[in-house]
């Protein structure tokens, strides 16, 4: 058990992703108090069993008398989640977000909803979805084009604080399966980052476009030794990154085109190697503060009254 | 032990790749006598045992007093086959081929060498390569833009009898691998042909480049009912091969532009998916004849003096 915290807590902030699980303790105004993280994501979670997996998190952070009020965000609402929490459709706002809370059983435990995205594009109406990303943007109290990196990479418009317009790429999944399951992983040894070799990838995909064909440079790369074993796998993630960015460029090359920085939001090695990336691009970079998702978590109870507005 | 042939027999081919093994019984003129298949690819063919491998499948086409000429192509001639053939360069004909044969220890064995192509793409050297494809297409015996779908998918010109370039794509081999291993799978079930599918993922690669963001489409339309689960895994397959037509047309586009038949190499099954997708490209195709293997071996040992030239 955690010793009590100093200031008064007034919420609770839950990122509940797909394969990780992160507490926050925060105060009246926001500021953290205490954090746990597992590696409980929702696919780890048995059916049936999200109380008791939040409860063993949060327990000791709550008072006997009332209990502090739960704010999750994340793939836990979404079908395979605990609650299905349905999807805000763009534009977003802060308001938005608060306004379309689900509540859980009429406890003081809500689940922000995610953000879906509707368009016409190639003459057919087409989807795209976010979960727990809405919340970090939120927590970034920045406008501009963030690029949110992992399994599956989001770039998203934010003007005015509310979500626009957004494109996910399955860049991080496509990774890990070729790595794993081709032809590629028998050329490669270890996944250590080699930045010449991660710069020649993004390179290749920024002045070659092609991506089925790239792919298979990697084999040959590996077959007449212009790239070492140990190497192998920074050239595939830099010409998997690099297709990422060419594409975004195409689609949000208007934006860019008036230089405003991308905000990177992600781990601390992803923002490193999508900065990389961003340099080969001549695209400036910020990053987003790393605990934007209970900021964001804060903000949106705020706005929906759960915890006490600004003075 | 089959009937021994009406006709006399003058060659054994025998196209060897990865998964599978294929040998043909031809006679003087090439014409093929018998044939045999095993899935006895060099992947499952135990270190040290290629020799009576190919003795089991063909002892029995050899007569007792002088054993048949045996010329094999496709993967047997890798670093992972039974001897490395070194690889010829394009441009590379039939003679080329013939003359750079590898004899395997004396006996009466030799492996097409494979075709390597070097080129500056992006401001580097880079390689392409094939081994077997070129056998075929020398059997195939026309001239124009060759189409060889599989797991790794290559595009070949061929001008007077000669391979002067190509570009491969992975695109068989990236379908199967996130086919089994993202969260795709997830949501498809089984791999029956779904004609709109296939055509929907089609037009989609078509008309809106940018493959990593195309594959997120797949989970969105499976998320919101737009394609059935029994239909996704279809519509996976026409995004990742339009996509590899969309690449190709680009790099061929000068080829294309003159409207001569794409000449389809393969599996009567891929021949069929790919004619649908160029199609939607506006392609003209032929098929190559299925023997094509056997009938580029018979060419190359004629040229080779390995068989009686033609009369």
């Amino acid at each position: 058990m955690s010793n009590p915290p100093k200031q008064a807590a007034a919420l609770i902030a839950v990122d509940w992703g797909t394969s990780s699980l992160r507490g926050y303790l925060l105060d009246a105004v926001g500021t953290t108090l205490d954090s746990r993280a597992t590696a409980q994501g929702i696919l780890h979670v048995a059916t049936g069993t999200f109380s008791e997996t939040l409860a063993a998190l949060t327990s000791s952070w709550h008072s006997r008398e009332e209990p502090l009020p739960v704010l999750l965000s994340g793939m836990v609402g979404s079908k395979q989640g605990w609650r299905e929490a349905p999807y805000l459709d763009t534009p977003a706002s802060v308001a938005g977000l608060a306004r379309n809370l689900l509540q859980v059983d009429g406890q003081r435990i809500w689940i922000v909803p995610g953000v879906k995205q509707s368009a016409v594009t190639a003459a057919e109406l087409t989807h795209d979805v976010m979960r727990g990303e809405e919340t970090q943007i939120v927590g970034a109290q920045q406008d501009g084009i963030f690029v949110l990196p992992g399994t599956h990479s989001k770039w998203v418009v934010v003007e005015r604080g509310g979500i626009v317009r957004f494109r996910t790429f399955m860049t991080g999944e496509v990774f890990a399966a070729l790595r794993a399951h081709t032809i590629l992983a028998r050329l490669m040894q270890g996944d250590l980052h080699d930045a010449p070799a991660f710069a020649h990838g993004i390179r290749r995909s920024k002045t070659e476009p092609g991506l089925l064909a790239n792919l298979f440079s990697a084999r040959t790369a590996g077959l007449f030794n212009q790239i070492a074993p140990e190497a192998l796998s920074s050239y595939l993630s830099g010409l998997l990154i690099g297709a990422e960015f060419a594409e975004a460029m195409r689609e949000f090359g208007g934006f860019a085109a008036v230089k405003q920085p991308l905000i990177l939001n992600g781990s601390a090695h992803l923002v490193e190697r999508y900065g990389e990336v961003a340099a080969v691009f001549a695209m400036p970079t910020v990053a987003a503060s790393e605990d934007s998702a209970a900021r964001g978590a804060f903000l949106i109870a705020q706005a929906a009254g759960i915890v006490a507005p600004p003075v």
